[in-house]
């Protein structure tokens, strides 16, 4: 086995200060697993950490993003989740395996990969091993890496507390990695999409993947068309990009006993709406920050299931990590993906 | 049986054009009740109703008021709820017999007593049969008269919504009446109940109705006290009085997987907050509004069961409609109600 | 409009004193529409009903039946929810809107269209507005009328009360109308599902729906085999008709945490089964006696959504009665629809 | 720190073989705790595991009994739970942390402490921190121990999985250890109880502690009795213990909607019922074996804010635990405690 390995660091903040750096591929611990990486899928979150920290205490020298797929290298004593050999993907919060996250009101808990935790932008990870998951077999690795954030965001908005069924209309927000896993989870229980964005091209591309409706926001209000379309019902659940102003147009175009999901998370941000048909339809609104790891597994059990394949926008290499990130800056239609090996 | 009776009327809006007006007592004609009415129970809404409208269009001349204690005095036809002699209260909403409310997203439904249906200040009032529930035995009709409105709200958030359990922290926003049935509601189902209120007096009478914990607002931060009171790990269930930034500090103080019941309803109100603690914790916001027939007998047994006695600040007589209504304006600890008869 | 029409009526029990009388057509009353039948769907249990009464008061002349699609021929005052022109099916329980069921422990209401209220096999059949729902843009008479037992049976075990989600493996057993209802609601909702059955035939025809896998239970243990096709984690649904020690054979295919749906309804018969794998796996089982009407319409709305289509196994005149049921005496693939105009 | 330690233990089946052993306190490993017993909580299946094995591989020399409570001696490295001095209690299941429960439908799992693992009859015991749970501060040592298993069975049924409300009514089998804590946590839930018992006396103990209605199954048909307590309503929870012919009266005494919790397990017995009532009243039966770590953390705080004591028929010294047992053969009042410090 190789000794050596690259893997991506950064010693302060910005993105100028990401380096291919060199080091020993680390040896697997009690419970842990290492794991050769071949492909990162990186999320928006990725690129404010890199170019601004948000605030979290980033341990430097600091490998960003945290969604890999891979294959278990090799296993530490007492591991019994895994051989080596077995494809897997990462957890994003460590700790978070089932029912309700860690943390407490006063101090949230924010510790995830690609965070207050080490990256997954190297050739080779450690992790301990309650913090991987079986890849799909379905999948190949570009596609299972862009699971554990992207994917889990809107299978636990839509199905593990949306309970989403069949019949229902969902409406997603642009064409982003969390807004097309959202389009094909939802339309995969039988449900009817209806996506918005500012590009005729992202629609019809949205159609081709089973959109129902598309909304061009720049033509039509979107809060009216979902209106019209569902014949005045609203939209039972509204995976919603967090910011500003937009939740009390999402508040209208929901329906009786609808559920918004705001999904972004931007320090710094507020939501805002009218309190009247909040209470009118008695909303639900929920908070979502990517899911445990239970609903990982069922998300990887419904992709084998269902064929879903993710969209994946554009794969680069292991040294074009600046283009990766411009791309993410102009806002990918689904997902970017970092080829390791 | 009588022949006349009076009610309360306007036929306008404004407080100075509420009159004590005669006329015959209705007739119920095919599935409805004739209900001797004993007590009215008053909320904040109905203020706001006579005194702006709320944008609602109300049948003039208009008769305020939506909860009612009293007797059933004579059945319509094809009535098999109710028999004459049967003591009943009645629900806010009709048609909302269970599940999700009638509406749509285009037009949520806002058509209550005491709205855009007639209300009930009058010696007599018809319903139809389906928007009148058994009142508890365990209540005399001042009391059971407070279940329709404030007395459900409470217990939609809480337990029907928020399927609160003992051992968990529900945080009650001052002390009028939903405040204090949810302070009653939390304590039956063994919660702990933390009052946050601007006045020691009214905070030592929280104390005796078994809030755990009560925290003048004037002297502490509330959510710092929520935090410590807790041990850092936040409320569960917040009982919000909607309005502006409240929403935000809510945030900060709810758990990790907590629930914010926003229950007041005022026209152009907005909520706003900060989406970080929003998604870190995975707090839920609901609209409440109010609650359907099914909860309303829930709570009926359960007052029933567990001697549950609702707070009246005062009673008024059914001519003193003005001081009881001056009454609400200085914000009542608990209640108030018009004794009909 | 004709003045006369046809239904088929039994003075006592028993299949040969079914009489296909004449009479006049109904005027509707307050709040009820007259229906011209286009389309009655048979159940198991109508067997049952015309051959043993199952114990109910049929009121006698009795129609037998209770599943209809048809068109609002006429509405009578005060009707609301349709009008004339509408296509319509019935709800099989009058008074189940949406909740819990009507019905005490002691008393549990088993008032249904074709028992203790008349049924439906006749050209025109008046119903409270309360007892019907839209049908299906998507579907003719014939497939709309088998939605509102055999479909919504399906939909409510295994969404409104299974809350079933892509992913899991649904367990149908045998290919009747229920078992194939739960088969295509499963597979829109991305399920995976394994049929039963003694018929290779009746099995490569499940196939062609969309089944997972069939296994034969001539040949091959049924519960070894769903270990065998879900890696040893069993089923998460499993759809038992009622009786005898099925129960305990579907315990044993039980997933951890998974659920049977107890479908069938057969006075005298028990259902057995040991308490150990119950308990290991905290299995839950749930009568399900068909659904409310709020599921019937969200049914209806997700065969719009998904376009899926019921299995008609044939389609009988209205004068055929006697071979329809001699249909449903063999066992059929799907359902069996008798066309009335 | 003592060096030597003693513990029960038996080398093959029988209480016979059961004999106080000397040993050396055993060192906390890595991520482990080392926990000086205090008190050990017996229940009915430790009766059958010393007796009969049930079938379970025990580990040889085979030390009994799963519930302890006592004091944090020492901790391994890596320890993050608990410190030392810490007051803890146990948890059965390890590994089941929240959400669903181990093991397949092939192999459900078993794997408790005085099972599979060893058991805790010990001066000493190390366990992993993460099968242990902070001890209520409002009881004591003996009290606390009694949580484990029989607390969090009934919390379980009723609270985690049943979502038990005010003014429900909740039927208890008998007064051992399981049944008076559901009784004692339906009560703190604002739920009436009725119990069941062939034995006056218990049955005015139970009253003591709060039970609403007591049955005298030996002069009273229970069934008959819980429709008449309820007008016709029926019981919204029933708490079964495992076994026979038992379900059959409990769907009959169910409440429309209704949920028995079979909470025994004897390997062998045979649950059976009626499927007429279970499909009518759309009951639920849920198997339950004790419950999730988090849920012992939700009953431990429950506790604590509602001053819920477990109810201890008799404790006994270290070395009387033959004197325990043959008490647990005579079926006691609540729980039998052994006191180890």
């Amino acid at each position: 086995m190789v000794q050596h390995m690259q893997r991506w660091a950064m010693d302060s903040l910005g993105r100028s200060s990401l380096r291919l750096v060199e080091g020993r591929v680390p040896t697997p611990g009690r419970g842990e697993i290492l794991i050769k990486v071949s492909a990162v899928s990186l999320n928006y979150r990725d690129k404010l950490v890199i170019d601004t920290g948000m605030g979290i205490a980033l341990p430097f020298p600091f490998t960003p993003a945290s969604d890999l797929a891979g294959t278990v290298a090799a296993v530490g004593v007492e591991v019994g989740r895994f051989r080596e050999g077995d494809r897997v993907i990462s957890t994003f919060k460590p700790g978070w395996i089932d029912g309700v996250a860690p943390g407490s009101a006063a101090a949230p808990s924010y510790a995830t990969l690609g965070g207050a935790h080490q990256g997954v932008l190297a050739e080779y990870v450690v992790l301990d091993e309650s913090c991987a998951v079986a890849a799909p077999a379905s999948l190949g690795d570009a596609e299972a890496s862009t699971l554990p954030v992207a994917g889990l965001t809107a299978w636990f908005a839509l199905v593990e507390a949306g309970r989403l069924k069949a019949g229902e209309t969902v409406v997603v927000q642009g064409t982003g990695g969390v807004a097309l896993f959202g389009l094909q989870i939802a339309r995969a229980h039988g449900a009817e999409v209806i996506v918005t964005s500012s590009d005729d091209g992202k629609l019809a591309r949205a159609a081709e993947l089973g959109a129902t409706h598309g909304v061009n926001r720049k033509r039509e209000d979107w809060v009216a068309a979902v209106h019209r379309l569902t014949g005045d019902r609203g939209a039972d659940h509204i995976l919603e990009i967090a910011g500003g102003a937009g939740l009390g147009r999402s508040l209208e175009a929901a329906a009786v006993g609808g559920r918004i999901s705001v999904i972004g998370i931007i320090e710094g941000v507020e939501v805002s709406g009218p309190v009247f048909p909040l209470m009118l339809k008695g909303v639900r609104i929920e908070g979502i920050l990517v899911g445990h790891r239970r609903a990982l597994e069922d998300l990887v059990r419904a992709v084998d299931a269902t064929g879903l394949k993710p969209v994946i926008d554009a794969e680069y290499g292991f040294a074009d990590l600046a283009a990766a990130l411009d791309h993410l800056d102009r806002g990918p239609f689904g997902k970017i993906v970092v080829k390791v090996a």
